[in-house]
């Protein structure tokens, strides 16, 4: 198996985490082109080496050449496409003009389309479907990799020597990529740890106390492997830096938009309550809601998810939600419910 | 299979988890023995129903009687030996002439033996060979506890009715034990989750993010899962709460002696410095090295413990450490080192 060499790399999305990667690529000695739609950002990118939107307080050294032309970030030889889940879809329509057949197209952002329930590389595969998808994906808060702190990710792709080839491509020294070739792995830890988090946060808000946060994210992990598991995941990919590390990075941070909903639902807001002010629905409410019929369907219990989409919903409280989890029947640790 | 029976509980100790344990007992219907050597201690609890040297603030209404007597909280059907992980030897020896055969006596301490490298239900075993060994582990703190905050453990033993057994005793509305019949695993997670938490510290007190400290924890936790599955633990188990759930916990919190202690390495303290200003070397300090020596006899690559170790021997420095990590060759995420 030959390792492919990504030489250029364009990035679409001028985001916090799309600008990171563009940093980080520029980095691990990549051309690098990044795409973004809005002019004045493009022109502070180039004249000002900073995104103060997105990044505040950070100037750049590292060389980007910075666009609205779609074609030209097309033309490198890798794509990270770096815009949000539910804009998936129309984004890869505009690029398959300008892609050439076999380009990497890698995934990174996280979530699953509203309406279909797809995972992004299905849509991908829909929309572009002479692209050869890959996922980025792991615990990275976008300000810690444009520092230059250090960093650890996953990048799958089918094929094993495309993932090897971006790894090696992306790598540099505070950025450290790891090969899988388990691309509905990544993607599934990366959905549904956002519901745990939504969970971590109401225990937090409830202020249940540090052993319950913890004990909540080991048997949501538990669950997260059966249902993920049931879905074709490896089990090593859901321990790995995409599901476990992203989960434990999520699930004790108030940066994460799932968690600061569930920590406000934790002090006694209710769902309606939120919506009604405003907040937008976090991403992990979707993925609850999808994980229960998941589960109904492929028999396999998973009560911290029923609970999250439970409370959501408006059929219980925190406190009845909680009380229903500590007086099931007791169970064997290991067993497959 | 039929599941034991276990009405009374004897709680061998009274520092803050023995007293939390006791309590929990109580709260689980139990009739409550606890044990101390301190007479004062064992005064108050009597009189004033707190321990206030452990656990500050507590006042509980839970009948507990407290005895400093060994044979008579030994006489109870079960029993919770809650002493510092090096002293198991010894108070194993005292308690061998009053332990009726058979009896589970369930190790709620966490560590390896100095010097042997053996785990505490081989000390046990040594020293009281009738005796049923079974281990309590989990992300708890006594205060936790103590407060009734919900807490979910691992209680486990070989033979499974015993596990189920002593589950549904302790089981509470607060108090969630799971049943498990890996001895080994339980106790395996244990010990090496304190090694990573040096590290975990050591990452935040260097000021490295909160990404790395996610990567670190899934990395370590790979490091974990190979080591332990090779020593004979389930990957379940070291997915569980006395596993993973227990590393995140100690992990995220300097409430951890061990995290305390590698947040000091961080800040730029060394070693030697720490241990000649009376700071004690942290468990996971001892269980890094023992880590270090099992992995090259299993032939397991564990290059975050050889991290710690090497740290702590000084051989290197914490930026060398990191700078070896982030430049190793580029792995597949699932391979075996």
């Amino acid at each position: 198996m030959t390792m492919a060499d990504y030489d250029s790399i364009g990035v679409i999305g001028g985001g916090a985490w799309g600008t990171a990667l563009a940093l980080s690529a520029a980095r691990a000695g990549r051309r690098v082109t990044l795409w973004a739609r809005d002019t004045a950002l493009v022109a502070e990118l180039r004249t000002r080496q900073s995104n103060s939107a997105y990044l505040p307080g950070i100037t750049f050294d590292e060389r980007l050449e910075a666009t609205t032309d779609l074609a030209a970030a097309a033309a490198a030889s890798a794509l990270l496409l770096v815009t949000p889940a539910q804009t998936t879809r129309s984004l890869a329509a505009s690029l398959r003009p300008h892609l050439r057949p076999g380009r990497p197209v890698v995934l990174c952002a996280k979530g699953i389309e509203r309406g279909t329930g797809h995972l992004l590389s299905e849509i991908l595969a829909e929309e572009v479907p002479e692209a050869q998808a890959a996922v980025l994906s792991g615990p990275s808060f976008a300000m810690d990799v444009a520092r230059g702190l250090p960093t650890a990710v996953t990048v799958a792709a089918r094929d094993g020597a495309v993932a090897d080839g971006l790894a090696r491509a992306l790598a540099s020294a505070s950025f450290r990529p790891y090969a899988s070739t388990d691309l509905v792995g990544v993607q599934i830890g990366g959905a549904l740890k956002n519901v745990l988090a939504i969970a971590c946060g109401a225990v937090v808000g409830r202020k249940l106390g540090a052993s319950a946060q913890a004990a909540l994210t080991a048997r949501g992990f538990a669950e997260l492997t059966r249902l993920g598991t049931a879905l074709g995941a490896r089990p090593e990919t859901l321990t790995g830096l995409s599901g476990l590390g992203d989960l434990v990075l999520t699930c004790s941070s108030a940066q994460s938009r799932n968690f600061a909903f569930g920590l406000k639902l934790g002090e006694g807001r209710s769902p309606g309550d939120l919506i009604a002010s405003g907040e937008k629905l976090a991403e992990g409410a979707h993925s609850a809601r999808i994980a229960v019929e998941l589960g109904r369907r492929h028999k396999v219990m998973l009560p911290l998810c029923e609970a999250v989409a439970g409370v959501l919903d408006g059929q219980m409280t925190i406190d009845e939600a909680l009380t229903a989890l500590m007086s099931r029947p007791l169970r064997r640790e290991a067993s497959s419910d």
